[in-house]
């Protein structure tokens, strides 16, 4: 059986579908979970009220954190780079530098602080290999990284990797994730812009996994 | 020769003169350094202005990043705690959860953002060997991580690891240093205390440099 102290966790939460599901995830594993979620400039607040939302809906209590993003270099903080409206080979406009590093590392803090010793995140490298920070190879090494940069060893659990976009979505639906208050699109409209390339990896994921996303009317 | 690319450099500067010496290092191998200065919350701000003096006489840009750590747990961050006026055996309570991973990730992202490809940064492990995140096994595998994570495949450079404070005076000496610009005390009085621990390395290095310290009177 886990100590009190090994069974706490961060989840970091996006207020998309990826990091919702891990959320119930670890949940499901017997974690006690700590939601984390960034207010970091994006074009939309609609990500992070969806987050709070989610969290509710799993019964876990969440925290905002604001952190500043003071270059830009993103479609996703800069208006004047445009959103893609569909997937580019290499790394996309919407890629912002270190953002996962940034966000890791205060889940780090944020977990030394408050006793849990493992930080989940819903990278996976299937649908965005163009995001250096979502790769497998990062994961693995920056959480050799936090292990001997912490007191308490702190680990990542990144249960997504190697699953794609459908795989997720058939691993939510079996764990109850509320896909209607998930949010994927770039765009923080009233309904999914169905255009930007997050929204196309979200309806393709539904398709394959044969599933009705709620957010979209059949 | 290096491109210009690879001559950009990101400095972590916190005003002390550990990261002064480490500017002046950067500078003396070619880099075009730019500085990174955060304001975290620290008990005082002397560090932060001092910092940005330190980069002016080094003829460098600078920056100061604001940001938040919205939990406490460090007796730098939370008045409660006490600063402890002899050195500690294990972590000190001076310890911030996770603050140069979260500084190395922050650096990591202006690199990306302005083109540069190496962050240099302070850390040394002979006298601070309690901070987990100080320790070479870390940077060493934080450096991984940052070129597995980074477009622009980010090197880590720790120019102090393995020196003991003397050994970063008389090299910091050597390249003209202005100590008398570097803050170390842990406390934000006119002068330093010379009484919490950080005074203490301090004055026990320039003592075995056998140079005199501009901020101690003789």
């Amino acid at each position: 059986m886990k100590s009190k102290a090994s069974r706490k966790a961060v989840v970091l939460l996006s207020g998309g579908l990826d990091s919702a599901t891990v959320l119930y995830i670890a949940r499901a594993r017997g974690y006690l979970c700590s939601c984390l979620i960034f207010d970091y400039g994006q074009s939309h607040r609609k990500e992070i009220i969806q987050a709070a939302r989610i969290a509710r809906s799993a019964g876990c209590p969440s925290r905002v954190v604001k952190i500043a993003f003071p270059w830009k270099g993103s479609a996703l903080l800069d208006r004047k780079i445009k959103i893609p409206e569909k997937p580019a080979a290499g790394i996309p406009s919407t890629y912002v530098p270190s953002r996962n590093i940034i966000f890791l590392s205060y889940a780090s803090s944020f977990a030394e602080a408050t006793g849990a010793r493992t930080v989940f995140i819903g990278a996976h490298d299937q649908d965005y290999s163009g995001y250096p920070d979502c790769r497998p190879e990062f994961l693995e090494a920056f959480g050799k990284a936090l292990r001997a940069g912490t007191r308490a060893k702190i680990g990542i659990a990144a249960p997504l990797i190697g699953m794609n976009k459908s795989r997720i979505i058939l691993e939510g639906a079996k764990l109850g994730v509320p896909f209607g208050l998930t949010w994927s699109c770039y765009r923080g409209g009233k309904v999914p812009c169905l255009r930007c390339d997050s929204c196309h990896y979200r309806a393709r994921g539904f398709k394959e996994a044969g599933i009705q996303d709620p957010l979209v009317k059949s």
